[in-house]
């Protein structure tokens, strides 16, 4: 699965297969490279889409969730789930409206989930915290029988995913580039950029030193 | 509609009335400070979710794509969609996997779309150039009438919606304050922050200054 259904954001005349990329390292890439997806379900022919942290564990998708979540619950039953992960890259700006457009990465998956319990669930939650929190894992506390009972943890395969990337600058009609009043209009790209700013301790952790596994956060 | 159906991320136990905003203006807000939505549709039982630019136009919200969409094809139909606008503000870092969490705006909204045609579309791509590329409608060409006819717009009304935010720093269990291995762990928040980066003209527009409304986007 390449690029169904199709109409991403502002692809007007744009759902060209060279933004169609198939390889699974570009998949796992866009994964690693987000911390948040949105997760559709289905629930008596409405769709709801919620945001979910969620980490790629080899071949899955894992996500987690309160037993009491609807979602969770959903996701649990094995309802059809479509899990998509985005990142905007920035803004592309043509000389026409038609053409403008945006930089993004995409990643689609859809499927169906199956729980996760025992050491297979621990994993899973290890995985959440070592790619939402990296290097954070043994500074904290894990998860108690108690706080494990009360989370649901989920693995989505890998196995029916679509990602899209668009990249550069502007595909200008070459009309608007020789036209006496849009050839001079600025065209070009203007990034998006995300890094974390300076960590906020809660007030026990004011003398604390940051942890050096936090300083280095670059990505986002 | 303030919570339903729940499970935002990394809500263990955190799924209270306090995270429900049902205020319009905070709806707007969110809906305001975004840049993509992730719009979910269901066909023939398999929901989808797909990112798109949006607007907020007064009490719509407004997606436009290419009339050959699946999507948009879908939307206008008046298929029941759900939009998630989500904004990712920050890691949560507890002394426990458990209370670990996630600092996030994120508005959704329900119902069926209606298609735009004549000046009420206008309307509606002009308030998604103004949103996405502010202060950029006067420069560039405005759409032709043959790529009006290529292009679908739709309207959301903001009826159905609910709101969830999350701020400041980790919950932690008060056992976690106190236990000799754990107490001593550094907590608090690390803000995720986005801004525009330096931008890169394509290669007729090298020589030309900057549009002053590009340098002043501050909004991410």
């Amino acid at each position: 699965m390449t690029s169904r259904p199709g109409g991403t954001e502002r692809t007007r005349g744009r759902r060209l297969a060279d933004r169609a990329v198939t390889e699974t390292a570009a998949l796992h890439a866009v994964l690693d490279a987000g911390l948040v997806a949105h997760v559709g379900v289905v629930d008596d022919g409405q769709p709801f889409v919620l945001p979910m942290g969620y980490a790629r564990m080899g071949d899955d998708l894992v996500l987690h969730g309160s037993t009491g979540s609807r979602l969770m619950r959903c996701l649990a039953a094995g309802a059809p789930t479509c899990v998509t992960v985005t990142l905007l890259d920035g803004m592309v700006l043509a000389r026409s409206a038609f053409e403008s457009s945006m930089n993004y990465r995409t990643a689609m998956v859809l499927g169906v989930a199956r729980r996760l319990d025992g050491d297979e669930e621990l994993a899973a939650l290890r995985a959440l915290s070592d790619h939402l929190l990296p290097g954070r894992w043994d500074d904290i506390r894990p998860p108690s029988a108690k706080e494990r009972a009360a989370t649901m943890t989920v693995a989505l395969p890998l196995a029916e995913c679509s990602v899209k990337i668009r990249t550069g600058g502007p595909d200008d009609d070459p009309a608007d580039l020789v036209d006496p009043m849009y050839a001079r209009t600025w065209a070009g790209e203007v990034p998006l950029e995300a890094s974390f700013g300076t960590p906020v301790p809660e007030p026990a952790s004011a003398a604390s030193p940051v942890p050096r596994y936090v300083s280095q956060w670059g990505r986002a």
